[in-house]
């Protein structure tokens, strides 16, 4: 087919503006584009590729009507919205985390497991923006080391609760330096030169919702149901970029070489390691950028087989939408839309 | 005696002006206090407990007129300083790394090691603001449980470089939300919105000097030469205060109920760990404060014996003046002025 017919749910959010973006930059064949969004957005118009699309409401006929559904909402709007589509013969890639941990729905960041996408039944998910840019880097090294536990603490950007979120920084930030005492809304707590050792909601294990994604979802997507993994999940006063400090255990030893080897080969990895020179990755960097940064690479001096590191990435995109766009370029190149017919 | 003369070297700077404020707070027995900086500031005056004193040059002389000095400037200043007050018979707490792995020098956090303050030869060093935090809640875990392996990742505030990179956050963040570019001074790179992965400067094993100081302080103030420890040390845009994701490694299966409660009843340290009402430490909260703030405290999902939690306190309080003031008031109480005598 020359393109197909697209539909973008939650399309005025942070990520459904990137992925309109990303969808342009890479030229991805949209015959037909359809804008959804909730009710105060209807009417609104967007641009894309030099045309304007009129937002709309997610009807159960404007899904019956697409090829492709991007949803880029919350976890309701995807419960709600993918059965409704993939009854209707569509191709769902969800951002959510509604479906992640389903063994019917393949988990994808496709540089690690975009084999996994040929098992979908309508639905396949886009990881947690934190678990994106982790997998890029932990899988290439698990094939050549095998690794037996992973420690990370991420310190991650507004942007990944939304535009309102990003809103609330920059009026907070002014706030405090007119010396006024800012008021959250966004977040539990004043955000602007702060930090906040929570990401989403606790659970009973004393985890959050987000560091226990982390730990799931590495585990799926690189089919390693074993994988140690334990997260701290922060967020800090900066507009867009994870970061994360991350501490590799492997089987065997490992030197930094070695991973600095593999992780300059490796798909959707740029490794950006001189020290020496101050270069490291950092959040203003990678901002706008498709790449998962890894710098800082050592020799863990707490572990004899231990790696430690430092990756960034951009988690509108890679984290995000940019993963959306490939798993849908993934799936059309393969002829994957629909469904494998089972026996 | 009924008051001691004290002189602070660095008085103007950003931990100098904490030692002041922390002495007034505390009634520390000034009798006569001498305040020194660099030659731009001679002449200021400062206030001090309803009195005024002048900034002055730090002469040998001065040096020999005084009890204690407080030393709040750079290693260089206290290299050249600290020998000579010692020498004419003053009792020297030195803020700087210059003599902290001395094998002649204590390093002293007063509510961990205070007895190791008897050993000294007129110099007692107070440890690096990241670690100072650390071992207090460390150390009295330790004796419950020994520990095999600390993994700690940091998040350290602009005020640890000092006042000047407070200034160039303030500045570049409203460059930010004015849509400038900032210019990068007291950083290699800009520090409003972005995180670096860089504390000081890095050494040849990849780590750097604030990292390698956190793995080998931690070891000499716990008396724990085999103790493991890594760390990442990273700089965010915040004021005041440092917070640590930390990872723990007991000999023995340990549980959160227990670290809450040993932690609960240690000296210095104070417990605020209700998840559920998004109760955890934080810098802006921190601020001010004297503790060493402990949260987000449970079993670690990656290890049987593992145990993580969030520590937060003032570093330029706990971390520097505060902890500089605390020996100076044990040295004090215990006599311990002058170094003991041998053979």
């Amino acid at each position: 087919m020359d393109g197909c017919r697209v539909a973008v749910i939650g399309a005025t959010g942070a990520v459904g503006s990137a992925l309109l973006r990303i969808m342009e930059e890479r030229r991805f064949p949209v015959e037909e584009l359809r804008l959804c969004a909730s009710e105060r957005s209807w009417g609104r118009k967007l641009a894309f590729d030099g045309r304007e699309a009129m937002v709309e409401r997610a009807t159960p006929e404007l899904l019956g009507e697409v090829d492709i559904v991007f949803i880029a909402a919350g976890s309701g709007v995807s419960r709600e919205v993918a059965p409704r589509a993939v009854e209707r013969g569509a191709f769902v890639v969800d951002k959510s985390s509604a479906f992640r941990m389903d063994p019917d729905v393949p988990l994808v960041a496709p540089e690690v497991n975009a084999d996994d996408i040929a098992e979908h039944k309508g639905i396949v998910s886009t990881p947690n923006c934190s678990t994106t840019q982790l997998v890029l880097a932990l899988k290439p090294l698990d094939d050549a080391n095998r690794i037996a536990r992973v420690v990370v603490d991420t310190y991650q950007s507004v942007s990944g609760t939304g535009a309102a979120a990003m809103d609330e920084l920059r009026s907070q930030s002014g706030d405090v330096l007119a010396g006024e005492t800012p008021r959250p809304s966004e977040y539990p707590h004043q955000i602007a030169f702060n930090v906040l050792p929570q990401v989403e909601t606790f659970l009973d294990n004393g985890y959050t919702t987000e560091e226990m994604k982390m730990v799931e979802e590495t585990r799926k997507i690189m089919r390693r149901p074993d994988l140690l993994v334990s997260a701290t999940c922060a967020r800090v006063p900066v507009m867009v970029s994870h970061s994360e400090a991350v501490h590799v255990e492997f089987e065997q030893p490992m030197t930094p070489a070695s991973v600095r080897e593999i992780l300059s080969d490796a798909r959707g990895v740029e490794v950006v390691d001189d020290p020496g020179a101050s270069a490291y990755p950092m959040p203003i960097e990678a901002e706008g950028r498709d790449p998962v940064y890894v710098g800082r690479i050592r020799q863990d001096v707490s572990h004899p087989n231990g790696i430690a590191m430092w990756l960034v990435s951009d988690n509108l995109r890679k984290g995000a939408a940019l993963n959306a766009v490939q798993i849908a370029e993934e799936a059309l190149s393969k002829n994957l839309l629909q469904p494998k017919t089972e026996g």
